[in-house]
């Protein structure tokens, strides 16, 4: 049966998959600097290897024929995804995926002494090069796909999903978005809150990351914990890689950072044991992975019910002091402050980070607009947004993260898909649940048992549409999303 | 060329290998338990790889090609050195090397439970079976070298090195061995020995090791020192990852583990950076490498003039005491013990370990004795070279270890043949300098450069016996090492 060769094909990757993700890992946490050339040249033969496996031409054949053979419903969902990473390999030219490579590299390379310099214009030169070849990318999958150009490119990150959705989910936003961070801000105006004195020593630290995750039921043999400097979720789902950085003048982000990222490992520990290996098993889609790190960080994480469990961790592990209260710890991760940074954003004004950059990558992709008009944009959107005057600030403006300089263009959408995914799964479990009562007593079982049945093990089985009205018994919604942040932030 | 098509396909195999070897140091430092079936799974494809990629049709026809060519020295050292690959590569047959794989993780298994067990008649079984099958892989492999089949086998891990050569060098040192050990047991019975008190905190030894091994120069920037169960130097040459293994009882064994690690991951770091990628690269052979370990832990470690530059060391990160006087570290560091555990041994009693071994393994390959005459074999050669009565111990006897189950027949030979040209090199070295007044004023760069010069740079362009009168002035000669005994033992 071609089906079964195709398992077999794709078995095989999955297996060069994971000594890919295990040397990217050590890559980013352990390797030396003297290691690095050697590195990148076995990581580059190992990807051109990953490549070739992905575009065998026997591959077309058997995904042909298996078309016509007798399928289960897993097997079909497992047939539409091989499909999927055969169509999104196959669609470009390696010369033209080489020059886009080669042109962001340059373009990132460059962004390092330009953006301290707040050099706008060398910077722009660059980056209408990377647009140019992402251009071209976008029209090739285009054609492919039969959808638009940025539609194409999204499609990349968050199958299925179209511009159209995206513009219907984030103008509703819109519509209340900067009202309600203007409420949140008079509300907190006449708030004190207390910041917590540190040093906080690495190694306490270390531990009370660790006894979190514990707590949210990470699973310690099938996984670790480490250090890198750009924190992510990797490794294998037999093996999951978290890492975190520690300041020893600041626990919250190296903890929050934690319970973000593992979110995404428990995601990865507890995708389909059973079809491991096979393309159904993976992770559905970039906004569905972050509904997970954003359930973990943010509806569980930040929730007076979890910070109720967490105060006594503080102060077992880094000494009693009135900070660590649970009324002021609540004060202290609900803080909303609308800044420049993306990354440095709190939970209410992200989503205005990530609909500006949707709002200018969408039509610099579509042609609509070129590199020369985003600062005007930028600084238009960031005051309509978030109140913030931009203007002439470069370094913390357009130039200040490298999304588009590697090509990431549709990218950005799913960090707050993620969240309102996220508001809709924890929606949904208190139809059933009072999950802050289970969560302040510490059983947490209830909301992760949810999470496992309905995203975690089912892989990508569904569709992303049919996998939300599956769990939560309709499409995206951003209203939950709305109704999370007004009881959360206004109650 | 084909010779350039030869150094491309190699380079590739070289960038595979280094994914190799990260993912096998992985597997032993960090991998948490779950990830055991996943890994062996993607090791088992890299390698299943690997050999497609070193028994390709194309590199016979190349290899021939290429020998007309017009090459310079170090062109056609590569080329000898990528022809002893491809012919050991495809020697076998794959279906054999599978049988002989499984019958040695069969037997493995069982020895687990069987050594404690002291059960010699269950594991003599399938001892028996991986003889066989090594006879069979020694017969074939005899076929291809034109030498006998102990000797093909050696040749693997000793190239060049032949039977008959090690019954010259190992049949001296039976005349003299025995009875040096006495005149040193005689000698140290009046001595008196301050053993280290412990506890000894863990991070303590980790500070120690590395402060140790920065003073005997190991590039950090191209290198790590983490913890495995059994210590090895793995990585690759731009990245050479050594692992200890701590005990808060003992800093000796971490340290001295250490150092003779140390040996082997700067061969590996000084390897000629100009020709990394190719075959002539590699280090020599194991032999020479272990001679290298030895100049760290035996030679250089444990020498007089080393210790006191240890003593004060010692102080700084394990505090004061008695034992870490110069006189008594010397005594602690030489002591001379007949045992029955190689592993265990010291530097005088381990060569006897080794021949036993030898005089018991070639024989059996050519089929001379049978897996059921060991135990008498081993109790006579034991009683011998030792004066140790290991009758009926089989658990501290032949079942100690797992290099005959693993199928490394004709590797023990190497670290004695190690320890002989280590002795060698630092013979030659004090031939021109007063070394011991060096070291003791911490001056080491002397013994490194003579080191880097005459074998780490050298990687495989001399044949070993070749290297060896290149860098000594003559062949290998057993005295060298009598005479460092001597020195260090009895005077």
């Amino acid at each position: 049966m071609s089906y079964s060769q195709l398992t077999d094909a794709f078995l095989r990757i999955y297996r060069f998959e994971h000594l890919q993700a295990i040397t990217s890992w050590d890559h980013a946490t352990n390797m030396p600097p003297k290691g690095n050339d050697a590195r990148a040249a076995a990581m580059a033969e190992l990807a051109g290897h990953l490549h070739r496996l992905r575009t065998a031409p026997e591959l077309a054949t058997w995904l042909a024929k298996a078309a016509d053979e007798p399928l289960d419903e897993l097997a079909r969902a497992n047939l539409r995804e091989m499909q999927r990473v055969y169509r999104n390999a196959t669609a470009l030219p390696d010369e033209l995926v080489h020059e886009a490579t080669m042109a962001g590299a340059r373009c990132e390379h460059a962004w390092r002494s330009q953006r301290p310099a707040n050099d706008w214009a060398g910077f722009a030169v660059n980056l209408a090069d990377v647009v140019r070849l992402t251009r071209l990318q976008a029209a090739r999958l285009s054609d492919k796909l039969g959808v638009s150009r940025y539609d194409a490119l999204m499609d990349r990150f968050e199958p299925g999903m179209r511009s159209a959705e995206v513009d219907r989910v984030f103008g509703e936003v819109k519509t209340w978005l900067p009202g309600l961070i203007q409420r949140v801000r008079d509300k907190q105006a006449s708030e004190t809150v207390i910041a917590a004195k540190g040093p906080f020593p690495i190694a306490a630290q270390k531990a009370l990351c660790e006894r979190v995750m514990q707590l949210l039921q990470f699973d310690f043999a099938g996984g670790r914990l480490d250090v890198s400097t750009h924190p992510f979720s990797g490794g294998v789902p037999e093996d999951v890689r978290l890492t975190t950085r520690y300041s020893e003048d600041d626990f919250e982000k190296s903890l929050m950072g934690t319970i973000h990222e593992t979110g995404h490992g428990r995601y990865e520990q507890h995708r389909p044991r059973g079809w491991l290996g096979q393309p159904v098993s993976e992770a559905r889609s970039m906004a569905i992975h972050e509904s997970q790190s954003l359930s973990f960080e943010m509806q569980l994480g930040r929730s007076r019910a979890f910070l109720q469990l967490l105060a006594p961790l503080l102060r077992e592990y880094l000494g009693d002091q009135p900070a660590f209260e649970v009324d002021n710890l609540v004060k202290l991760y609900t803080r909303v402050e609308p800044g420049f940074i993306r990354v440095d954003a709190d939970e209410v004004t992200y989503p205005a980070h990530v609909i500006l950059r949707y709002e200018l990558e969408r039509p610099l992709i579509e042609g609509e607009i070129e590199v020369a008009d985003i600062p005007r944009l930028w600084d238009e959107g960031m005051m309509k947004l978030l109140g913030v005057d931009t203007r002439g600030n470069y370094t913390n403006g357009p130039m200040q993260d490298i999304h588009w300089t590697d090509g990431a263009f549709g990218y950005f959408p799913c960090y707050t898909l993620g969240a309102m995914y996220a508001a809709q799964w924890f929606a949904t479990i208190r139809k059933t649940r009072d999950i802050d009562a289970e969560i302040a007593r510490g059983e947490l079982t209830g909301v992760f048992a949810w999470l496992e049945a309905n995203v975690w093990s089912q892989g990508s089985r569904l569709e992303t549409d049919e996998l939300c009205r599956q769990a939560s018994g309709g499409p995206l919604e951003p209203a939950h999303f709305k109704t999370h942040l007004e009881t959360r932030y206004l109650a």
